[in-house]
């Protein structure tokens, strides 16, 4: 932690700091510029609170050191995450995951259909809503625990792993005993209770990036799932919300590069509701994988326009095919597979 | 409902519209421009998806001509609310309702201190978290039940209402027993769970503009709850997430004046997280109440530097008080009262 | 300057930094942490280019501790800067200047009629535009020269400063002959070559922040024009963009004391271009007022709905003189004075 | 348009806005909903100022139908703008433009070495500084004239086109005698004489995306340019502002298919400036490539430690040979070629 003074502070004040930091087990390293000075202290952070230096007289900033994550960092594990999530599917290897299916799961008859079809295009994840979020309160809200059931059968009868979201504390356990992967929506990211209460399940975490979060606010959003013992957090990039609407958020690409610097946690791209809209689906979904993601997640439906939710951001099925056949080169020419089942 | 068919659309796409809105039980009133075809829809657009015809042949877009917000909306409401928290308080009315304390609950005694000191300089509603949402698992996060009931106390000593947020649907029902005023914090308001589940309390719930939430998605929250039967929502601006970094977050003004064209619900300003900096709470507090804010709430220690959480946006009780008589003038200037318990 | 060293950086590495900080002619501290090192430097930063050691072996980031504009910091002059801008207004003391007119010099008939209007309401300053930046090729482009005559005719007849915006390096002594008070506009905050030619004017220049300017890159297009030798900048807060759509820009209240807090020069609010709807234009006034701003600038039109450009946030004669009553009242709850020619 | 009146608006007021309309030669077709009234008008928008419908009384919201840009809009040309730029090269077309070369020219011999090192690796066309934006008024400002002939040489010597900013409409002449495509930066986009000023030059234009232009801002500043008769605009998206402050600008990869959609005109991604970070250069570049731009542009050094400006960025000439391999197949995988001079 480095302790930047404001020009001019007294020689009272510096002390104070120093005897401050001192007090709670720092070393200090100040250093006397000509206008300024300023203390490095060498120490645990987490004994201190910053704000009461940054708080004390003379004080003008003080810039952390450390990162504020740890089990999510590459500081503390190198070597890439690697998550199997059943069904012999591994995600953060040389094989991208490819989940796909309905926005939410409509119906048995049609959920078993889209997972049919998307499985014999290559996708090797079934994914659906059983419990919508929605930004209207008069919008359908999903099948429910019905939804999981369905999904299930799904699985089972294809050997596929199922993603699903979960919005309530309250229903986490019903959904771990259904889903292979848990995902926690973007609108649920800082929801910090049910962060720990999907930490302290078995299952491996999807982990929607939020609206307008910072990457490292992500980060600190893994650390709380890690932090109570479940190290299994899959990250997916879903687009933020900028100034464009041209597009429903904007999908940061970069944001694959820059995680993959920090932390050893996979990360998957969601081109669909990043854009959402299918015409951008497709060169999207290109984008992410050609930037490195370990898999993408695409909403598909054979009848958009009569989708219970999200039909103008799915492909349909034929699409969804076309899509992952130009997948398949752009993995190749990175250097990975595009995972069939 | 406007429909705007694309640049040449064939006849047949224009019919095919025309008749699926005819189906759903709209009138259409076409409109055969020299390049483009507009349909006007009259009906109940919520018997339709709108994506249902955003996706047909030919359509290049949809324009909802009615709000997607109806019991917050003032088309449906004219004249203001004004809500009664208790204590002969009321909020949306002449007098300003000013929220104080600080940020976390920390001790009975502290929280008592506090307490008195602001209802001195004239504080009318007292505030504290006792469920703390915090960006890093390691974070302290509220003595929960132990700080409502210490809330509580001072409430009943002071005969002052209190507000306290609630974070979890499962906390809902003790939250509601102590609190006068149910605080739903900016990550949560799209925690649309939560939302329903406040939404069947009896009491007032205060409801944070989500990080980077637009005034609509709000509006919608807002939607939320009163769709479960519950009128009483206050809203409250806290600052928008921008790629200005020199306040935590940008206090977004406009919204007091544009909320107050859309909504008949109260506005109130929080300064201190909006800023999340001492040194501009005052000024941006100010301003809030010169827009024509219904309140505000600011936090208040009296030692920031050893403040459990948010110390650096935490004014000392002095300039509280200093504060409330610049406030006391400007709320005069705008013919409105600070509000005195 | 402090350089972070990467966890793990090797003895030599660190070795390397030093030396090359030292060639430069820096002292430098090093301070080795159980994990990290971190080297202090003491010197010029303007001798060296921070990114010769940012991108040497083994650094993981460069911190600056000195900010990179002088001659516009509070470090280098704390007292606040009073500009005069002739006919005996000052811009920066106690009392508020209060720039006023139509959004664009439509006729010399209009403009004379505007300027006795807002003057008779409390204006001390006339605005106008002759050069007008217009996102469409196909608007209104300004009367130009003929503009400029006209301004500087109702200035003469009123005895009031006239202020007007330059867009071109080539129209900048053309202007500064009839204007009192140059204006660069939010579009042209960057244009570095343009803002090198104000700065060798003698006239007083308002900058408007760039449409999405940090305050730091505004500060140091302040810098530009201060370090050509003219000190005379007046800053203006107009607006910035953010993902908020129902105002044209998101009025950043906040900008005002933190550019207080950071240099000597004035700051005036612009509330007609921030909100784009003269339904807000009181309100964010107020606000600005009250939270400490040296001015504003208001659009005033007797027919908005037949202004050459930007009705939509004029505001009516009638509607300028209450507002100008309200800050009246406002402008002496926080002791300043509205400035009456 | 569509006029779109308040809930119970009076007869009167629809009747004033119908013959507003009518007087200004539009046909109008109202259709009464049965809470609004709904106004739909046909005609050529440009002979109105839509202002003066949108205040008058009654009026809720005027929406426009027609695109505000015209020349740029694919509805005027369906078929792709090819762009022949010299030497054998076009942009636009199946093969891939490749705009190399350092930040800035910083001398004749490094720049000459620069061109011939990535045009081995596969660039076709050069790209470096003469004129050079830079935030601080302290920073190297580009060799200016010198530079244009140092770089005209290379292109000459070695048979490619040069690409080179503008920043004055008094450098514009010279500019164009060298280069031969200008470049309009970010920080000019909205520069509007200068863009006038380009549109009557006769070569083609590189137009940056600005620093937070919407994609509409972005194709009326295209529209500029083609209003003076020079339809040679190639637009370049470089990233944009947000709140994310890992790289230091967020590329906006879906601009691409987004552009694709609306306009006849090539595109190509800039990952050097989106990113401002070597390390994510190379996936953001497959990123853009993969997404469908018609080029891109990269910033290449061989000591970007010691380059004049934006060194971070650069990448090192082995580091740009490996990225070029790489897009060299992922232009396959999408039926496209690699530019090979």
């Amino acid at each position: 932690m480095i302790i930047i003074m404001h020009d001019g502070a007294s020689e009272k004040a510096i002390k104070d700091v120093e005897n401050r930091l001192l007090q709670f087990g720092f070393q200090t390293h100040p250093i006397y510029g000509e206008r300024k000075t300023v203390i490095g202290a060498i120490g645990d952070k987490r004994q201190i609170r910053m704000n009461e230096i940054l708080l004390m007289d003379g004080v003008e900033n003080v810039v952390p050191i450390m990162r504020p994550y740890k089990l999510a960092s590459k500081e503390l594990k190198q070597e890439k995450t690697a998550i199997d999530v059943g069904c012999g599917v591994t995600i953060g290897g040389d094989t991208l995951a490819v989940f796909a299916g309905p926005c939410a799961v409509e119906s048995r008859e049609h959920f078993l259909k889209m997972s049919r079809l998307v499985k014999a295009s290559g996708a090797n994840i079934l994914r659906g809503g059983a419990f919508k979020p929605r930004t209207s309160p008069y919008a359908f809200g999903g099948l429910e625990g019905e939804g999981l059931k369905i999904m299930r059968e799904a699985g089972d009868e294809l050997n596929m792993p199922i993603c699903t979201e979960v919005m309530d504390t309250r229903d986490v356990e019903l959904v771990a005993e259904y889903a292979d992967i848990i995902q926690i929506g973007a609108r649920n990211m800082q929801n910090f209770k049910l962060l720990r209460e999907v930490g302290s399940c078995k299952k491996p975490i999807l982990l929607k990036r939020g609206l307008a979060s910072t990457i490292e606010e992500w980060l600190m959003a893994a650390e709380y799932i890690m932090s109570e013992g479940n190290d299994d957090v899959i990250l997916c990039e879903r687009g933020i919300r900028t100034y464009e609407t041209s597009t429903r958020n904007t999908f940061d690409v970069s944001a694959i590069p820059v995680t993959q610097n920090l932390t050893h946690l996979p990360i998957i791209a969601d081109p669909s509701h990043a854009t959402g809209n299918y015409k951008y689906v497709a060169a999207v979904a290109r984008a992410g994988v050609a930037a490195g993601a370990d898999g993408i997640m695409i909403e598909v439906h054979d009848c958009p326009e009569c989708a219970a939710s999200d039909g103008p951001q799915s492909l349909k099925p034929e699409r969804f095919d076309e899509l992952m056949r130009q997948l398949k080169k752009i993995a190749n020419a990175i250097d990975k597979e595009i995972g069939l089942c």
